[in-house]
């Protein structure tokens, strides 16, 4: 008898028939002899629909009613979770956040989960009941309901399986698993079984959209084993565990494509002690998020230096920036949205040498040029024009072998 | 500086453009000089939409998570209504009932109130705030939110006025006052400025429908002074008060129809003791409210007996009635939904005789018959044929001059 639990978002309960179909895979899991709590996130559009109706009576709501409001989202999804399982004859409870001990800092609309008292729910569980918790939310010191932010059920979802020592969290959603790369690019793209959380981490950074970065690293630290996996057909997804020894046997996981970068130089600053960190505490005061950082080599004192922002924060860079490049002593500063960062991701890099060149090599010999180069311990990224994107990802793909079941 | 509870209905926040309208009312109270608590139903048809939606997934919903449901319908006006309220530029916060401290019984679905502990209501009152507080739940000894059934947010205005002893509580709905009749049917009919508590109970209890019963029940045995107003106009409405002894001087204060009523006859039933007894013993376990009984003056050891009871429990009095009859000894029972309950209402009846007489000549002097009769200490219900009840209203209402001012 194992204990699960599975989260499931949005779209997996968007209407009533979704959330039986929900109630028959729960119930089914119990009725496999384990043991299950499950993590709801809001039906459908509700979010939306309750933020559009708050800004229609406050252009900048307060965000400690914001959370009133929110939370009940995810309540109604528990309730009517619960309502559909006893209609199957199960036995259900549903809790919302601060019911299930989930605590909160007081960060309105982005707190964090500073702990959890799983009490009632293991009381619940001990009954035989299947136990629905509203995720993305719970309490505040001040005794009012705080939500982690959007896509914070996830958190939920995690942090409960850490506290209930679950044997596995199931992450549901509109993707069947983790894959070498975006099946829309690459046609053979293959979903891989398992990932280490390290890998998965630089993924999701790098946009592959199947789990919440933040929900990862507490797996992480948590030791929670994660599996995501699709709602709507019974086929396994993709554990995210512990790294493991055979692991290393291979190289590369991934390769992930972000389009949403722009390119940002400032041209001939003089190459002295604090030019760069001057500007990068200027872009931070700004919100301003920057990702590769390269600066060129330096010839008579005079340097280039390269960075990459999200490509809606250009506008913000720019105005940070050009009040900047007088007194940094620059010549000028240029802003280039038409690139895309392509990276590759292992822990097998952290054991084999030679990647970067056979990454390199892949991409010259289809003659696509590599204007910046950022590594860290396991994974490598290239920002080349946003045109080549596509192929870059299809050749690394073949290159690194990633479509072979082995790899 | 005197303290308000103001209740707004459903229909008064049914939107944005309706909650601003509840905020700009609210704030000009607080700004005239006094403090503010608001009660709020749940907007327009939510609780109606979140009802069919739980119908959807389960005909028959647990009663712990229908409440677990319904309750976040006034949680979504409460913070709305907070949100607005910035938007003026006034200080407010929202609370749900468990948060404002309201302790119910364990009747999911049907609760009642057992307590209040008002202590952050009035830490924020003190703060200047209005408070805004979710009519129609609170807090279950198992901590879960149970719901007052619905209607039941006037219980907690008054309630919360009782508890915080406020000068006033208001309730906002889409009448504008306690009419001597339904301006409907009796075009004289006058707004009334006051009226007792029992004369509220007796035309609540007579199809009136302005004010819960339970909650007039509340403030009578609190002491709640309570006003009956209009969200959608800027008059004064009807205060329902304490009797006191001026209010004697009006014999009648209104005339009510009761027209869902049906009239049951057994006929020829053994005028032995038990009898009675036992038949409406069976008809309370059948759950058949019975209203008016009147017994015919036996003649020969033999009887017949008359009740009313709602019309819509007509079919529920039939099945039970019918396997009594042979039991009782009765010769067979008639079914009449044909009539209707005309009452007069005044606490000037316990000071002034003759007010039965008066009322009954001025039916038969329109001929219209009186087929039973009713008293209680400040009431007199007639039942008649149903074609006459709109002319019956009309000639009381003329006859006892409830269309003079000072009447």
């Amino acid at each position: 008898m194992a204990l699960y639990v599975q989260k499931f978002g949005g779209s997996s309960v968007a209407d009533a028939e979704c959330m039986q179909r929900v109630a028959q895979r729960v119930y089914d899991t119990q009725q496999a002899g384990h043991r299950v709590v499950v993590v709801l996130s809001a039906m459908g559009k509700t979010t939306d629909n309750l933020i559009n109706l708050s800004k229609q009576v406050n252009p900048q709501p307060d965000e400690r009613e914001m959370d009133m409001l929110l939370a009940t989202g995810e309540q109604v999804s528990v309730a009517i979770l619960a309502m559909a399982l006893h209609a199957m004859g199960a036995e259900a409870v549903s809790m919302t956040g601060p019911q299930a001990g989930i605590a909160t800092d007081s960060a309105h609309t982005k707190a964090k989960i500073m702990g959890i008292n799983p009490e009632r729910v293991i009381e619940n569980l001990d009954k035989g009941r299947i136990v629905i918790v509203c995720g993305f939310q719970g309490l505040a010191p001040s005794m009012d309901v705080a939500t982690l932010g959007r896509g914070g059920s996830d958190t939920t979802a995690v942090a409960l399986a850490a506290a209930l020592k679950a044997d596995r969290c199931q992450i549901f959603t509109d993707v069947d698993g983790v894959y070498t790369a975006d099946p829309r690019t690459v046609s053979e793209a293959r979903k891989l079984p398992v990932i280490a959380y390290d890998e998965m981490l630089e993924l999701a950074s790098l946009g592959a959209k199947v789990l919440q970065s933040r929900s990862v690293e507490f797996a992480k630290k948590y030791g929670v084993e994660l599996e995501v996996l699709t709602s709507f057909d019974r086929i396994p997804g993709t554990i995210v565990k512990e790294e493991v020894d055979d692991m290393e046997q291979i190289v590369v996981r991934g390769v992930a494509a972000d389009k949403n970068q722009a390119k940002v130089t400032i041209q001939r600053v003089p190459d002295q002690p604090g030019v760069a960190a001057r500007l990068f505490q200027e872009l931070a005061a700004a919100n301003v998020n920057v990702d590769m950082i390269v600066q060129n080599v330096s010839e008579h004192g005079i340097t280039d230096i390269s960075f990459t922002v999200p490509r809606d924060e250009v506008n913000r860079t720019r105005s940070t920036v050009d009040k900047l490049l007088e007194s940094l002593g620059a010549a000028g500063a240029t802003y280039d949205v038409d690139i895309a960062k392509i990276s590759i991701v292992g822990v097998g890099m952290r054991s084999h040498s030679g990647v970067a060149y056979r990454m390199f090599e892949a991409l010259s010999n289809n003659k696509i040029n590599v204007e910046m180069i950022s590594t860290s311990e396991i994974k490598i990224s290239v920002v080349i024009r946003s045109a080549y994107a596509d192929q870059a990802v299809q050749v690394l793909h073949k290159a690194f072998e990633l479509d072979q079941a082995n790899a």
